[in-house]
């Protein structure tokens, strides 16, 4: 008899901010997975979640390098996969921990291709996303009525970022400090210089929120930070 | 003492698809109100958090009719505000539920602006979002890597939705039964008939997932269905 394979999403960072689903899960399953960039980076999502393992649980984790060649990705996938594959084969229902939600920008969904491979049966849990978080923590919509809205991880790349701003009511910007300095020159360019929220390491007690677009421009803003662009204004609190 | 406001996202249906946090909440106030575009038509949101509340809370639902005539739906929206506002002068916490999450597409958001005005405490808890949630029944990333992704509901209007196609690597289409055919159409022209998802109903024992186009040009399309496109491809299960 195998074991099953679930992939559950943490949420951003509040371990309250898990699902009952999610918990339920997380307190049943044998052996929990998560990935590391860095081996013994440790994990964040294992942080959030740890509360609610059982002691005895096994934890393994996985290493996803952060590297462009896309053959050596998919070798490394598969060993992963093949590590957790063994797992289920000794019966032991596994989960993988992925911050916010497993279909947002998660590495768990470069395993799930070769565990449908396995015929392994396979459910993901859904998690709070980063900016569905961010936006309730300032108490502003996402998108209301009729509007349109779009994610972007942020790169260097002026032209992309241009097509959002010209053809969306709203930008969530992800990963803003890739590029911050520019983001702020085309915000002000564009005339949505007072039209934007920046959080930074929200939920946690060094959290920062700022309208102001000086703090855009900052060297060093925070990894953790999304920046939301409402060309309709922003109702500040 | 006055009371504190809370919007509360219940997510997509499933009962423990509330976070932990919610249903806390939910366990804790005094009174719970929820939007009907109907007077008596009945609320998604409250059969998904009954279980969850008080025996003796008391229940209001707050009517949003769905009118184009903004000066109207302003005049409404401040009288379900200050129905609100008085029952926290009487110290009661209140609880305004939403489908989904609040910050995408709830009525809740167009409460907030007049309570903010009231110098109210108010906390908004995130939810699990319909189209997390498809896609995780799925299995299937919304985005992964440097992929961008947006989410529009979808109206008769062509030349967005080809727009949206033309510049995202995926877009996620909520309510697509309002122009289900036109949708279909534009696949079909555009070489994506067979790099798209429709999932209908999720999550109930009338849920429907399809990847075949003539699935998308029926007639009938339940109005709670999302179409996920992914020009990459999407690998089903």
């Amino acid at each position: 008899m195998k074991g099953k394979f679930y992939g559950i999403g943490v949420g951003p960072g509040d371990p309250e901010l898990i699902t009952i689903k999610g918990v339920k899960i997380l307190k049943s399953v044998d052996v929990v997975v998560y990935p590391e960039s860095k081996v013994g980076k440790g994990s964040i999502a294992l942080d959030i979640a740890k509360g609610y393992l059982r002691k005895d649980i096994e934890k393994i984790n996985l290493h996803f390098p952060m590297i462009h060649d896309r053959k050596a990705l998919e070798e490394k996938w598969q060993e992963n996969a093949q590590i957790i594959k063994n797992k289920l084969n000794e019966g032991k229902d596994v989960a993988f921990l992925t911050l916010g939600d497993p279909t947002v920008y998660s590495t768990y969904m470069y395993i799930v291709p070769f565990l449908k491979q396995y015929k392994v049966e396979i459910e993901t849990i859904p998690g709070i996303t980063s900016f569905c978080s961010v936006a309730s923590r300032v108490n502003i919509p996402l998108a209301e009525g009729k509007e349109s809205f779009c994610i972007l991880p942020l790169m260097k790349d002026e032209e992309k970022l241009e097509k959002m701003l010209d053809n969306f009511d709203n930008v969530i910007i992800m990963k803003p400090s890739h590029a911050n300095q520019m983001l702020a020159e085309k915000l002000i360019d564009k005339g949505y210089e007072d039209k934007f929220v920046l959080i930074s390491k929200c939920g946690t007690d060094k959290e920062k929120i700022s309208y102001d677009i000086e703090s855009l421009k900052d060297e060093k803003i925070p990894y953790l930070s999304t920046v939301i662009v409402k060309k309709g204004g922003i109702r500040d609190e």
